[in-house]
């Protein structure tokens, strides 16, 4: 298979990048100009002085979400750097347009390393907030991730890092119906997730269901968690605060040990961390009908056909070429979408499992091979929108 | 006549704002999925954290301007705040692609007052200049306008205030050729500002002419400044840092008084202040052949009637309806194309002159009536692009 890294320069230098400012008005006369430019234009400049709500009404913000990194956690190249973020963010701002009709703003920023670095990164998304409807954060390392988008969540508009949610919401999805066709129950499974950074973190957290009044709150029986050093447990010594704040809701049996410890018996594995991990004679030691979702890139932490040979059901990766592809393009643009719609002012706990639900319902009678729908189903943002606006509208107060 | 109010009012609100971010490739199929965004895009990433200057060549950075403002000095309104500077940025956005095919983004920031304010404007221009090709500052108050465009000299792209500069060149140029139809000489004049704000100080700086290398130079044998208390002197007790930087190189003579004073017998007068300021006995009191530049908008700070009844010869103002409007539309978008196609590091002080010479050129025969291109010339930037791009190349290091 080709990996398109040809194609894809040639695309991105030929194009000069893949996005575009366009103007919608137009500006041939001395009238256009008085319209959209001065003197007319402070006019509508101090009815939102007057009343800041109109700033969605009468500018782009109302439909405009800024992509904003830093660069430090760039697909699987690590830090690279906001300059060579820029390609990824463009995509993402493509792909907003393209499914969700969504002006979204590719914004990779300069910021030091360690507490400084993050500290500037919360004063900049906070004092460009009047400029937007919405935050996407995208491809920033864990754990910095984390304080980013909890400093950022009062901000008065919704703030999201899709690393962690995008892909916790498909994956949920995804597991969600692959419980329907294994017809097993949430409340009897056993679930390991393997990488505790942004993606693996999240995803335990969406299990955790903490909106407890949620009526679409999944309760997983027990949510085991692993990083490179083994099983995340109570009495590993080398534990940061983040990981430390997973026991409180992971690993209730308090087992420690490897990976592989940790999927003996379980009935759901979810890789977010490195390719080859796991063979055939692993999956064997799991409960009958395992689900697993492989979604290290390129290269899964245990091939489909491996999977399969090991007495796998259900099996998920990140990749287009093999079935069930985890790709968070499913959620974002929708969930956005509905954000915006509703006005929220943040994206809870509520909206996302909605957004789940959402796209788990989009699949119908779902099959091994198909537990979730296809990343390019333009159908499906507007489905996740609905849910999502819906679900704010109920319960979440809404901003200007 | 109109201000237009009402029907900028609908434009905005039918369109929802003026600017639209838009993806230039096909996102169809799986494999234009590939190439625009992963596996793809990583190559075009990598290449760039290899070699940065490919950001400008493989991302929309390479043609990519920010119009970036705090909200503190919009149009006449002055500090409206972030969100209600949007509809003059999004306004500017369209300006420069409708000139000069830059893709501009809006990015109107919240910051504090005094100098916290100022150094986090400063922190953030710095932060985001990995994804812009250059930034235009737009609408910052005075003083502190001058203290970040200062401390952004250096960051490897272009920063300019148009306020400040934009205005100050197309005034030049104006008064390049006013000098022609009147038969005078630079050498001989003394010209009189009136209004020491961003648009006041660039212009005697620019009279000034710092560069005194450059064979573009124009050099004004006096130039009087004057704020809104009168004439900047020696003898002043209330003057800021700013202020008294003015008198190194304004006020020669170290004459005091009003504005009044500071005309009688000057070639020259530049109003960037109030309306409704003089009348036609103070223009009979200025040398024959006066040249008036009242730019205070909407209301000039005298009619080209009442100075023409006062014996001026050559009268400009802001606004559209009258000969000889100075709209900075036609420097800006020019200045940046030229500075971003030379990949300069900085707007210098010989690119600022040479556009503006380039502007008084694009005339050909200067009249009373015409000393200035039609703000509509669709042909002029390009005009100032080429003569920007010449002078950065022929003098200035150039970025990556």
């Amino acid at each position: 298979m080709s990996d398109y890294s040809t194609e894809s320069v040639d695309l991105h230098r030929t194009n000069k990048g893949k996005v575009s400012i366009e103007c919608k008005v137009p500006l041939l006369t001395r009238d256009d100009l008085s319209r959209a430019y001065t003197p007319g234009v402070a006019r509508p400049c101090e009815m939102i002085r007057d009343n800041p709500a109109e700033s969605y009404n009468l500018t782009m913000r109302g439909n405009s979400v800024c992509v904003l990194t830093d660069g430090t956690a760039v697909l699987g190249l690590g830090n690279i750097g906001p300059a060579a973020a820029m390609p990824v963010m463009e995509g993402k701002a493509c792909l907003f347009k393209s499914f969700a009709n969504i002006d979204a703003v590719p914004l990779c920023v300069d910021v030091p390393e360690g507490e400084e670095g993050t500290r500037q990164l919360i004063q900049i998304a906070k004092a460009i907030a009047p400029s937007y409807a919405g935050i996407n954060l995208e491809d920033i390392a864990a754990p910095r991730c984390f304080a980013v988008e909890d400093a950022l969540q009062d901000i008065g508009i919704p703030v999201m890092h899709d690393d962690q949610h995008g892909t916790a919401i498909v994956l949920l999805a995804a597991m969600i119906n692959a419980m329907k066709v294994v017809g097993k129950s949430f409340a009897d499974a056993r679930v390991v997730i393997n990488g505790a950074g942004a993606a693996g973190t999240a995803i335990a957290e969406l299990l955790r269901c903490v909106d407890h009044e949620a009526d679409v709150c999944v309760s997983v029986k027990e949510v085991i968690m692993c990083d490179s050093k083994g099983i995340i447990s109570p009495d590993r010594t080398d534990l940061n605060d983040e990981k430390k704040q997973l026991l409180k809701f992971t690993n209730r049996p308090g087992i420690s040990g490897s990976v592989k410890d940790a999927i003996r018996g379980a009935d759901v594995f979810v890789g977010v961390s490195v390719g080859n991990l796991l063979n055939a004679d692993d999956i064997r030691t799991m409960n009958d009908d395992a689900i697993i979702f492989a979604m290290s890139n390129p290269t899964p932490e245990i091939t489909p056909d491996e999977a399969s040979k090991g007495g796998a059901k259900v099996i998920g990766t990140g990749r287009s070429d093999f079935p069930n592809q985890v790709n968070n393009v499913l959620a974002f643009p929708g969930i956005f979408r509905g954000a915006i719609d509703a006005r929220a002012m943040r994206i809870s706990s509520r909206m996302k499992l909605a957004a789940a639900h959402a796209l788990a319902d989009a699949v119908g009678d779902p099959t091994p091979e198909r537990v979730i729908p296809d990343p390019l189903d333009k159908s499906i943002a507007d489905k996740v929108a609905k849910a999502v606006r819906h679900a704010a509208n109920e319960h979440h107060p809404v901003g200007a």
